[in-house]
């Protein structure tokens, strides 16, 4: 089956769209035959932590497809499911942190780009059906990551104002179209004057230019809710933006890691600081009935061929993206 | 009266024990004429807080004595009641910050190093019997802190394994003996084998030097909760100490405010960081009853004149104390 695959080289130049062995279900397993996947950060991220040394991984931790093999002793599933990939393995159960052994698929095993996978059963949900396939490609990992930070960390209610900057994200838009869905209001910001307009159309109440003096474009309103996925390089304008009291959500660096805040005005603001990563499978559910209940659809910003991996990795990098960027994996 | 009063310089110069007026309760106020006080860090951030252009002001935050006279309008006290005082003014109810105009006895407002003090009558609270005049005016700041700390934000409960970094203070005193009257285990750190030995007496079930390496003298050892007063100076080595999904709360800063810490790593822990100050009236009762049922008492350093303040300050300064220090306010 074609797949890509990286190896040996650290960074893009190790990635190649190449032939792989298809591998078969064991006890407890499916496979799954892929028709679409989603890219996420993290794959940028497992460019670098893929050891060069290890064997040849295939990347992708989103896919939707269906089931064409089955291990021994699954029994709630058939060949011919129409399934999307919950891409954490072995952290079923609601609780503030994932068990021992808790891994996303896509490293250390291999993942979604390509043709077919396998994973544990638990792993494979049915899919929402008024999702189209690249819908539910796209979905997972970053409506995941969105509904735990967002409503299981950071417990958003109706009218709570709520703030996102950088909206460009996949993460970013679900968090968005969530905190709607409940009845929060919610501002965001961004460096892209198209992206604050694509915000607006997706239900923002307010967008803000990122270069703008944040405390007056939101003329002195205070936050009840930041959910931070930028970074140092927004960490402590975020925090400026909280009423005393306030809870601030972080589940990404992707604008650097090294974060020097006072600590005086923080104990002081009385805040919240929760940090949040991907979730559970339990929350994995009750977010595919969530979105079903709003009939929230992913924003999809490009889908590309596995092929052409190289234009959709450069647009990630680049920050160009407004929601999911994803692939068919069947060409 | 005497008095203990901030006026002119910065700084501990500033401070003279001389004659104040003393003043009339205006409607819902009374007047309590004290028999001891407590000394709390706030005094030194007062020394440099309070301006030397503004007019001279009486220090000091906690209080117990006895009502010497009463405004219009007070119903439930009378002259002659023994009571405590609740230092924190405007935050009765319960919530997650103090409402707008919150301030705290001895600054802005007069404080209790003085033979009297006038206070809104909300806060001279029923003195809990078995308390001696000594413990009673040196409860209140600390060990109401303490009990937002752990008990509201920190939700401390039995078994909970619980850190306490840098046992000296009265609040730390406080957090050791509240946590282990919940039935928490409570691991503590000193740079002085003295106080090791006391907090071990104290019921601690593991004292360590601090410039041990805290994750050797732990084992291993995960913490469920880690209360941090120290700063910056501990507050990398204190989030090391948690295990995945623990909950780090924060209420003071004598080692330093300003803190660098790695983002990443902090929401891949699923960490929660809680900041937290004094607390509500509410908290306040909340926090007698809890130390009326488990007959805790504040650990007493040592009790001074008000006269001698200079050695008072100079021992808090030092940090050579555990637990209170204290002023017998009439000579």
């Amino acid at each position: 089956m074609k797949a890509l695959v990286h190896a040996k080289i650290e960074g893009l130049d190790g990635l190649t769209y190449r032939e792989m062995t298809e591998m078969q279900p064991a006890k407890g397993e499916v496979r799954v035959k892929l028709k679409t996947s989603g890219l996420n950060h993290r794959d940028l991220f497992v460019l670098t932590r893929h050891k060069t040394s290890d064997p040849p991984l295939i990347l992708g931790s989103d896919g939707a497809g269906v089931i064409d093999a089955i291990g021994e002793g699954v029994e709630n599933l058939q060949v011919g499911d129409e399934v999307i990939i919950n891409p954490g393995i072995g952290w079923n159960e609601k609780s503030d942190a994932p068990p021992q052994g808790f891994e996303i698929v896509g490293l250390p095993g291999h993942g979604t780009f390509a043709e077919k996978i396998v994973i544990p059963a638990e792993n494979a949900v049915a899919k929402p059906e008024y999702l189209t396939w690249e819908e539910a490609g796209v979905l997972s990992l970053a409506a995941l990551t969105a509904y735990r930070a967002l409503i299981t960390r950071g417990r958003v209610r109706p009218g709570m104002k709520t703030f996102i900057p950088g909206i460009g994200s996949g993460v970013a838009t679900f968090l968005l179209q969530f905190a709607k869905a409940i009845g929060a209001t919610v501002f965001v910001t961004s460096r892209s004057a198209d992206k604050c307009q694509k915000a607006i159309e997706l239900g923002a109440d307010k967008a803000i230019n990122s270069n703008e003096d944040w405390g007056e474009a939101l003329k002195g309103e205070k936050m009840d809710l930041v959910i931070e996925c930028v970074g140092a390089a927004t960490f402590n304008k975020s925090l400026e933006q909280l009423r005393p009291g306030g809870t601030i959500v972080t589940f990404g660096a992707s604008a650097g890691d090294d974060v020097q805040f006072n600590l005086r005005s923080f104990f002081y603001g009385q805040y919240n600081l929760l940090g949040s990563t991907m979730g559970s499978g339990e929350e994995y559910k009750e977010m595919l009935q969530f979105i079903q209940t709003h009939q929230i659809r992913p924003v999809i910003d490009k889908m590309y061929k596995l092929s052409e991996f190289e234009q959709a990795f450069k647009r990630l990098e680049d920050a160009a993206q407004l929601g999911k960027i994803g692939f068919y994996v069947n060409e």
